[in-house]
């Protein structure tokens, strides 16, 4: 990071990071939330592929971890088809930070054999078809796995009919708006009224959702909605 | 770290790590390891306790992330039992290690919606019945899922067999052996055939089984074992 001589910077990044860079580093801003004002993928990767290809020490700095939901992959293979060394880093997803800020695991021997993280924007636009929640559901409560879905805020509606036709309505869901930042709020709730719980406390973006029975040990959760059921 | 008075180390965990504990601190080694020769998770968790109430400052040094496959719950709330006050640090959890390893994204918007984070070494033994490997499978490839197995050595046999009804024949695996250590080593070849590529490379626990199709891009993959179909 010290040695950076550009660094191109996503927006959900804390600004404490940037502390790391040299004073003489170039610091560009190509942060892409939600739709409007993005900057095109395309273009983050052409940019940083002529920076690098002109001498400069290029650091693509991300919220999370790269390899998952990050476009790593994508930036990786565009960099190196223009024979542009890359190292990867590892870092904290927010899957497991949302865990950290909510002090629960997302595997328990009494309770998940595994965890699933997937995107909730997935629309069947590209060039996947979309997720099946129903069937992603029934395998989650049937192998016993906890879900942990990313950018999921703004199909929660369609996330929770789905998912319901799989999973009992009762299963113990939390939101995380900001995890592992400063300003991060939660929320806990049951899987059946997942859409009002985000509505009611005004979460938004960028939240992650986890939903699954580790949960049912978070102290907190009764004092949101009471788990009448499944108290054991 | 540094304030630790007293610190658990785990197996996995890199020597080099404890160089960041004080000198005066007391380390303690209680890793356990495939079986045998193992410190009990009760003992642990009694340990850190006594410690805790007898006025040391505790650290529990696991590899990877407490909150996935780290019994990081189970010792927290045994903790928090006894009145102890708990803060839980994130690390990286070794599948996305093992996919930094490899040079691979875990998703991909042409390959992957999302990843299952699974333990291969639930037999049933415990509170939760068993993994139903072809039902994942099934998921998997209807849903778009990277499937990353924790702890799947010795089961290899049975999830090969389990998971080829519901993934294709020549769907790209990988083993990365030791993932984020300097002795990491890894193969990669097909779903069928997962068994054999762990006896004739001789990759032995610990070891993470990356299973999808995030794999079909690396370079390393027609060296080891072609890809006759989906070149494209």
């Amino acid at each position: 990071m010290h040695a950076a001589t550009v660094v191109l910077v996503d927006d959900l990044v804390h600004p404490d990071v940037l502390a790391h860079a040299h004073s003489s580093a170039r610091v560009i801003h190509v942060g892409k939330r939600g739709g409007c004002q993005s900057t095109p993928q395309a273009f983050i990767e052409k940019l940083m592929a002529q920076e690098a290809l002109s001498g400069e020490t290029v650091v693509r700095l991300k919220g999370g971890d790269p390899l998952i939901f990050g476009r790593g992959g994508e930036e990786k293979a565009h960099l190196e088809a223009h024979g542009i060394e890359v190292r990867v880093i590892n870092g904290v997803t927010a899957g497991l930070a949302a865990a950290q800020d909510l002090g629960a695991a997302l595997t328990h021997r009494a309770h998940a054999h595994g965890v699933v993280m997937v995107t909730g924007h997935a629309y069947g636009a590209g060039p996947l078809p979309p997720v099946d929640w129903p069937q992603l559901a029934q395998t989650a409560h049937a192998c016993k796995l906890t879900l942990v879905v990313y950018m999921g805020v703004q199909s929660a509606a369609n996330l929770e009919q789905g998912l319901l036709k799989g999973l009992p309505p009762d299963t113990p869901v939390a939101v995380v708006e900001n995890a592992s930042h400063a300003q991060q709020r939660h929320a806990l709730g049951r899987l059946e009224g997942l859409h009002r719980l985000l509505a009611d406390e005004q979460l938004g973006s960028p939240a992650i959702i986890i939903i699954g029975d580790v949960l049912r040990g978070l102290q907190a959760l009764p004092s949101v909605l009471p788990l009448a059921a499944n108290q054991a």
